[in-house]
């Protein structure tokens, strides 16, 4: 076997000892709020079959799909003018698994599968990783992690609100105050259609209009008009666009004028001010939530409401989002299953949280203290130190090998250890140990009890 | 799109709420004796290139790597030739990736690629998936996790000293009290060789005595002939078979003689000995470890100790394993990194415990309290109480659509929640809460400072 320079493939990350720690934080912190509201969590297999997966990304989605190579003698399904009639008939012969796209479409599968076991409304959450074969560029990874939570089996609107609480708890958690929960609701969208005369046409609408923060209201008009919407359509929808000042509730009071007509597009703000009401009723304001009528989202599936979180003041896209859809598991042949969820994407979380500067130190997820030693009878000595310190919950380390003492303190130091406790001859004939705190400096000479009570 | 009864891979599985509740035991439980031993946290990504993989397992284990397709147009670099001449040909033209089949390459890979970053002696842990193209069966999985710590850069037989600590920690945490931690040296292995004149065929050696517990002495004895082993060697090695019944002190005297011409197995057991004398050096005694000079484990990369965990009263196969290795890294290029590791295998972990019924009750993970409702007008204070309990840090949930209170308490029986807190017209009026304790189903009326007091 040849030597090699080893690596690994584009788009995919090591995390070493300082990036875990700062992305267990923000698992464990998105994990305290799902479970306080009593989602419990699920996980299912990296690998799912490709009949499950194909097919509900649409054709793009498709082709990110990583596929798995059957095992063995992949190619015994594969004659001659199989092979001549290249990829697309190729695949279906030599691969019938594909890794995770996301965590929504195992869910479903999941809910199919065990629909009789399951206690509904299910709240569930899953946070595991998906590989998507995208090009990778900044901020976007081949393998990067998901955090959903989802209950189905309720229409309830109390749902959507404990959603909004969830987000507020856990961005307060995180200690960041400048976000906006933007809260649509599908059915307004459908109403806007509605009264601009172009229903049926929901679907063009919210891909034109996802676009208004990107490219502006001048450029989104000529895609709809290349999209077939009429000059009266665009016109009457203007007005809209204009209100970009309004607060929620001058907002509402807009839409129910210009939605009067519009039976669906009524019942979208009437969801909405349940939902407001609500949020009320569980003692919560609302702040950071903006009601923004246009926000669509580009996914299809969302029939109710629709959300997006946004950090303010930086440069990074949505970092949750999420919405109520009425179907999610009628592609697996179990209708009706109507539900709403949302999603916190983690790797842009992680960028936010660096660019502010506001991860905590790390310092749960490192050793508290070393010990250091000039000769083999302190070492062993330190063994008994350590051993103690240990018993009492102190997570401590020994440097293991007998060498100079400014190495064992390299180590701590290079480590993050606060503190290291040395042994020389005088410790060891005096049964004290030298606690220096590697942040200040200060050294002090202790007995085990008065340092474990110190480092406690 | 047909209607589809969906499915999932064979050797694959969904984990539920209470399998995860189980698995997050395991998982918290040897971390926080990882972490308190100052071993930090590695992840590293699910695909790894194959040039990385291939080689590293044997042959069987180059089978058994699940290799991801390349994406998009992926016959382009196979021509009609290339195909004809079968797998071997095409496999390296139509994959470059293949997923992670254990926690040990992948880290060598990271070691050499980050060599200059990395603090030594750098002690790692890692829990994470790996999957294996293996036939399916009970108790084989093709993903299952693996929970690996190593320390690389120090030959230190503290380390070894610690991993025993670390292990008994662990089972005790587990409350697992009848368990048996084999330990043995390769080197002594090396030393049997010699004595017996059957030097260089330690590996032979290895391979027909892993199987002594499995087929007896008698069909090892046959095996070792087939190996080429002569009658000679094969009754010289008979005395080391008969000691069975040694104590750990015994032992050591036995084979200080039987050893006392090969220097490598008497250095092996000095090494056992320093690791023993460490262990009372660290407070712990002898208890569980048990020598075991023809433990092998297979694995021929080990140069120093060996260890292998087994619960007795069980059959299950061992459920934690290591050693020592002299180079992790050369086959990437790095010569001379010498380390010492153990892993936890989870799924076994899991079986144990669940067939000795000693899983602790998982109502950590459990909803504590559901408010439960008669009308609108008592939902609506469910609300404002349910945020309240939040608020205390208690997991609380409302049933979210009105139905009759039979269903709500349906819905907690079935999830477990061990309180309900109900809600009619009378505790409307008297401001105060019904609540059941769904253990005992006694009931009694509250205020909410006194619920929240109490659920504390």
């Amino acid at each position: 076997m040849s030597k090699q320079k080893p690596g690994i493939p584009k788009g995919m990350r090591d995390f070493g000892p300082k990036e875990m720690a700062r992305r267990n934080y923000i698992f464990n912190t998105i994990q305290d709020t799902f479970k306080l509201y009593g989602y419990q969590q699920l996980e299912t297999p990296t690998m799912e079959n490709l009949s499950t997966l194909t097919g509900k990304y649409g054709d793009e989605g498709d082709q990110l799909l990583f596929k798995v190579l059957n095992s063995g003698e992949f190619l015994k399904k594969v004659d001659t003018d199989t092979f001549n009639a290249g990829e697309s008939k190729v695949l279906p012969r030599i691969s019938e698994k594909g890794l995770r796209y996301d965590l929504t479409v195992p869910f479903a599968r999941y809910v199919v599968m065990n629909q009789n076991e399951i206690t509904y409304p299910f709240k569930r959450f899953q946070m595991q990783p998906v590989w998507r074969a995208d090009r990778p560029q900044k901020g976007r990874y081949r393998e990067f992690y998901q955090c959903d939570a989802d209950v189905v089996g309720t229409d309830s609107l109390i749902c959507e609100t404990e959603i909004l609480c969830m987000i507020k708890r856990v961005f307060s958690d995180f200690k960041l105050n400048d976000f906006d929960i933007k809260i649509n609701n599908r059915k307004i969208l459908t109403g806007i259609a509605e009264v601009i005369g172009a229903s049926g046409k929901e679907s063009d609408l919210c891909v034109a209009i996802d676009k208004l923060d990107k490219i502006g209201w001048e450029k989104v008009k000529i895609e709809l008009q290349e999209r077939g919407f009429s000059e009266g359509a665009i016109e009457t929808l203007s007005p809209i666009i204009a209100q970009n000042d309004n607060n929620n509730e001058d907002w509402l009071l807009f839409l129910k004028k210009y939605l009067a007509k519009s039976e669906i597009g009524l019942k979208g703000i009437a969801e909405l001010e349940e939902v407001f009401e609500n949020l009320n009723k569980l003692g919560e304001n609302q702040n950071h939530v903006v009601f923004d009528p246009v926000l669509a989202r580009g996914l299809s599936y969302y029939t109710g409401a629709i959300f997006e979180v946004k950090v303010n003041g930086v440069g990074i896209g949505s970092v949750s989002g999420g919405g109520r859809y009425d179907d999610l598991t009628g592609v697996f042949g179990l209708p009706g299953v109507s539900g709403v969820g949302f999603s916190f994407g983690v790797d842009r979380l992680y960028d936010v949280l660096e660019e502010l500067d506001m991860f905590p130190d790390d310092e749960v997820e490192r050793t508290k203290i070393m010990l250091a030693y000039f000769g083999e009878e302190e070492r062993d000595a330190c063994l008994g130190i350590v051993a103690a310190l240990r018993r009492e919950g102190i997570a401590a380390e020994i440097y293991p090998d007998l060498v100079k003492i400014k190495k064992q303190f390299n180590y701590a130091g290079k480590k993050g250890i606060p503190f290291v406790g040395v042994l020389g001859s005088d410790e060891l004939k005096n049964k004290t140990i030298s606690l220096k705190d590697m942040t200040s400096g200060e050294q002090e000479s202790l007995t085990l009890e008065k340092l474990i009570e110190k480092i406690k």
